[in-house]
C-alpha cells in the first residue's frame, strides 16, 4: 500500500475546526485538483461557490440543521451542478439547448461529486479536515436564494475545510463481501454479514460515546428510512429546470 | 504542491491498455480505498460489480456503444447505487422502509461517485490508467438485466481500470474563475472567458488529432444539447423504485 490509499483508507469527517485560516492560493489549488477530475463528455458541470461572508456562513449554518462548523471552519464551499452554463455556451453558439433530461441530472450530479472527492483527497494530502454538508439540501430553496443560484443550477452539498481540531477514529465500513460482488448481483449471505458488521458498528458508536450511544448499522438505517427523506427535493429541482423528462 | 494534488491534477482518461493483469489482492485495496469515501449519514449506498466473465464483457462494451476497453482492460468495475441493501437493514430490524423519494437517490448517487473516484486515486496513485464508461446508461435495463440487478439498485456507470498503453495529454479544463464563485453566483464575463478558452480547447484538439479534429468545448456541448439526453432514463429509474416522489 502507498502513501495516496493509506491516506485515503484514513478518512473521517471533520466537525471541530482550529482557527487556522486557508490562503487563497490554496484553496485554489484543491479547486484546480477538482477540475482535473474525469467530467462526462467533457460537460465540466461544476460550479462551487467559496461563501466568505461571516452573515452568509451563519445563515447556511442554520439552514444545515444548526451545523456551527459551516460558519467556523476556515473555508466553506456550496458544490453546485450547473447546467446554466451550458445553456451560455449554447447562445454564445446560436444554438438552443434541450434541457430537463433526468440524464444531464444525474451526469451534473456525478461530476460534482467527482470534482468535490478531488479537492477532499487534496486537501487531507495537505493535512486538512473535512466535512460534507447534506444538510443544504433541508432547504435547497433558501440555500439558491442566499446565494443567488439561477435556474438550472442547484446546490448538492456544502464542503468545510481546515485545520482539524480533533481526532476521531476512522468508522469501520461494511464487509468487503457485502460490496463488492462477482458477475451478478446476489445478496445471498449478506443478512449474516450485515449482522456481524452491526455487532462491530456498536462497538465502535459505544467506544466513541463512553458508552451512551447504542446503536448498530442496520438500526441507524432502519431508524432513518421509516422518515419521509426531504420530501420537497423533486418539487425543488424540477422548478429549478432538472428532472422534467 | 504535494505528490498528491501532482498525481490530482494529471488525470487523464486511458482508453488502450497493456495486457497486465490487476491481482484480485490489489483490487480489494482499491475498493477499500472506495469504501472509506466519505458516506450520508453512513448509508454505504455503493455496490461494485466486478465483471470477470469474458461474454458478459464484450456484451457490455457492445451496450455501452462499442468501447472495445471495456471487454480488453485488466479489469472492469460497474458502480451500482444500492437501497437494496437498505430494505435488507430494514427488513433485519422489522422496520417498514419508505423509499422511492427524490432525495435518496441523489444521496446514493452521490455515494457511489464518491466512492469511484477513491477508487481512481488509489488505482493512479499504483500507476494505473482508468476511463469512466457512462455509456451504460445507453442501456440501462439491459445492462441490469445482464447483472441481474434488483430493484432499488441501478447501474451509475462502468469504470475500466488497467496498465496504460497509451500517454495522453492533460485536457485544458475551463479558466479557474468560470468554476469558482465568491459569496453568489454570477456568470458576468464567463462569455468572454469561456470564448478564450474555446481558442485553447480548440489548439488542444487541434494537435492532438494532427490537426483534423476542430472543434472547441462551446461547439461540442452546443451539439451535444441539441439531441434528446437519454430520454429513457427517467421511466427506467422509475421501474427500478427511484424518483417516485
Amino acid at each position: 500500500m502507498n502513501e495516496t490509499i493509506r491516506l485515503l483508507q484514513r478518512h473521517r469527517s471533520i466537525r471541530k475546526f482550529g482557527d487556522q485560516t486557508l490562503p487563497q492560493a490554496s484553496l485554489d489549488e484543491l479547486i484546480r485538483a477538482g477540475q482535473a477530475a474525469a467530467t462526462s463528455s467533457f460537460i465540466q458541470a461544476c460550479t462551487v461557490i467559496q461563501v466568505d461572508d461571516a452573515a452568509s456562513r451563519e445563515r447556511l449554518a442554520e439552514l444545515a440543521g444548526g451545523q456551527a462548523y459551516v460558519a467556523s471552519a476556515a473555508r466553506f464551499l456550496v458544490f453546485c451542478a450547473d447546467m446554466q452554463r451550458h445553456r451560455l455556451a449554447c447562445e454564445m453558439q446560436g444554438a438552443d439547448m434541450l434541457s430537463g433530461f433526468t440524464e444531464q441530472f444525474v451526469t451534473a450530479t456525478v461530476d460534482v461529486a467527482l470534482f468535490a472527492q478531488n479537492v477532499v483527497v487534496a486537501a487531507e494530502s495537505l493535512g486538512l479536515g473535512i466535512c460534507y454538508i447534506g444538510g443544504l439540501r433541508n432547504d435547497p430553496q433558501a440555500v439558491s436564494e442566499l446565494l443567488e443560484l439561477p435556474e438550472l443550477v442547484y446546490p448538492v452539498f456544502g464542503l468545510c475545510i481546515g485545520t482539524p481540531a480533533q481526532d476521531p477514529e476512522v468508522k469501520p465500513r461494511l464487509p468487503l463481501e457485502v460490496v463488492l460482488k462477482r458477475d451478478r448481483y446476489s445478496d445471498t449471505g449478506d443478512a449474516g454479514r450485515i449482522a456481524a458488521y452491526d455487532a462491530a458498528a456498536r462497538d465502535y458508536y459505544r467506544g466513541r460515546s463512553g458508552g451512551s450511544k447504542d446503536i448498530d448499522w442496520s438500526g441507524q438505517i432502519a431508524a432513518m428510512l421509516q422518515k419521509e427523506a426531504r420530501p420537497h427535493m423533486l418539487d425543488f429541482l424540477r422548478r429549478r429546470g432538472f428532472l422534467k423528462r
